[in-house]
């Protein structure tokens, strides 16, 4: 990583994406391009469907994409080792339920592969609070929400987990026809991604007479090299044992601002900002709002991100979602109980009426 | 990270794991002494149960450690950062499942967070062979192997994936009688982990008069930031815009020779080792024998790890095993067809008939 190394800032998003292999590589770009052909050939497939049917099924006019988990930032081209930063992706899967819930949207995803899987969580959950698998000493999965009949080879979900295993299956059957996951694991396939999926959304809504929705819900990394500095092949421990191993990453080019400015301007975009230290965390939003041109920031405090949130919109107006305090809907929250399900509706609402 | 800062090799292992907060944090040192109160308990209430009941399901003289997955190396103490490795934890989970089926045994898991779960694993694969999931562009989960009945709220498996699932909760129950799971997810809490599992079990194996095993299939970091050396809090972007960051990852020190040297000297110790070059490994695996006075290395080479391997052990031999051809087998393979059952059985073959 010496000095002639190229520059870490390339001044615009169109040289970072450059098909040189010097920022990102051509294999991200690859990935992006094959995601974004797997979208278009589901929405070509679904309108197809509803020609041929009748038409009572007609083609979602909102397109929602929501980004979800970390990424990582590679040490060696073979990625055998990499910085990561920590986001377990439950937000994103829990706002990914809620509109997989409701049939006026059509949801694009972008997960971090091994983050929090939508519906998948709320069995985990549920089979958590149970405690079982903690006897083992393990986190629980999803079979601990099920039991076998006995004496007998048929099985059935346990009692305790008969609503949200329920629940979690009607969405995984919904998914089928209302989502579309595109999944990454590096900070390169996540800005690839990311770009390639907005130019795609923006496009098939404005087909649509419809409107493309934006929520950044994912961790990017800060840091990262990039692709051109790389090593071909995994750092040999051996060759290191003296001083160690010595690392230069380079400040991630700031991407935010592209969307709005370049990939889909007509959408509505908002992101999640997150701080530990609430007397800043307005601020921060508001000064994330005017820099990088976005249309909502839904701020969140560490400790009680689950709890409550603000949302900043670009009209300088501002609104605080609570979860509901019923102790009813507290096991298998869902919809407007929901926290995530006033989010979604709280922002589908400023583009929905419009 | 000054030069003034600790050395990273101490020379001895009691230098490493002293409390002091110098190479290993504190908390790391709880985690695993938790870790081993938990594993006590379990042995306590199984021994109890059995002097209750009638003695006919005594206590397995053999007790087994499975090591699986990878270790973090953190970039600050709050661990919003780390360095990760690539390891699934495939391997380990196939071991314990095969272990876990056995009557003779019992098996403490040391196991990555977030890492492959055995018996969960079962129907995730035989979910993925089936390829729902990629209509939708997601990694299978559990959930795919099962569906409502029709007009109802029941579920049952799909027809295809019933024996998967069927066997996989048969493992599951099992798992709760003749398995302990104990997490970890830096390279400091395993390394405090392994250490601690393995003077528990020595005195615990010795104790029924049988033998420990340890079988070694996690993938460790070889570079770590000893936890002096580290930032408390996560390290700020804005600070590092103009040069970015830099970084110096120490080498970890080896303590695969500590294991029968010092923390279990009477247990038969295996590890893994896996190459990509097929030329070097018999030596590789012939050198960790003797370097670390191992009593087996299961030596694999990356593209054919999971279709056979070759164990070498310390009495000079060696002994090449074969997944089976048959494909009656292939589908839902387990026991004696399985790879990872006649590893399982040729390493507790040398300490059961000793």
């Amino acid at each position: 990583m010496s000095r002639d190394a190229v520059d870490a800032s390339p001044s615009t998003s169109d040289a970072f994406f450059a098909a040189d292999d010097a920022y990102v590589p051509r294999t991200a770009l690859e990935k992006a391009s094959r995601g974004q052909n797997f979208l278009l050939e589901r929405w070509n497939a679904r309108e197809k469907r509803n020609t041929d049917d009748d038409a009572s099924s007609a083609l979602a006019k909102t397109i929602v994409v929501v980004t979800s988990g970390g990424t990582t930032a590679p040490l060696e081209r073979t990625q055998v080792r990499c910085v990561d930063n920590f986001s377990s992706g439950t937000r994103g899967a829990r706002l990914v339920e809620e509109l997989v819930a409701r049939a006026d949207v059509e949801t694009v995803m972008l997960r971090r592969e091994g983050s929090c899987a939508p519906h998948e969580r709320i069995v985990i959950e549920s089979a958590t609070m149970s405690g079982e698998s903690a006897r083992v000493g393990r986190p629980s999965h999803a079979l601990d929400a099920l039991e076998l009949v006995e004496g007998g080879d048929e099985l059935r979900a346990k009692a305790a987990h008969r609503d949200a295993t329920v629940r979690a299956l009607r969405g995984v059957e919904a998914e089928r026809d209302r989502l579309t996951v595109l999944t990454f694991k590096t900070l390169y396939e996540y800005l690839a991604l990311l770009k390639a999926t907005c130019e795609t959304v923006e496009a098939e809504a404005c087909r649509r007479g419809g409107r493309a929705v934006v929520v950044l819900a994912a961790a990017v990394s800060d840091f990262y090299v990039p692709w051109r500095d790389l090593p071909e092949h995994k750092i040999q421990s051996s060759a290191h044992t003296e001083v160690g191993l010595e690392l230069t990453l380079k400040p991630v080019p700031k991407m935010l601002g592209e969307i709005k400015r370049v990939w889909c301007p007509s959408a509505f975009v908002a992101s999640f900002k997150l701080e530990t230290d609430v007397s800043i965390l307005a601020d921060k939003a508001r000064q994330s709002l005017s820099r990088y041109g976005l249309d909502a920031v839904v701020a969140n405090e560490l400790t009680t991100r689950y709890d409550h949130v603000t949302i900043y919109t670009a009209d300088g107006a501002s609104k605080t979602l609570r979860r509901s305090d019923d102790p009813a809907v507290a096991g298998v929250e869902h919809g407007a109980s929901s926290l995530d399900g006033q989010i979604v509706h709280e922002l589908l609402r400023h583009v929905q009426s419009a």
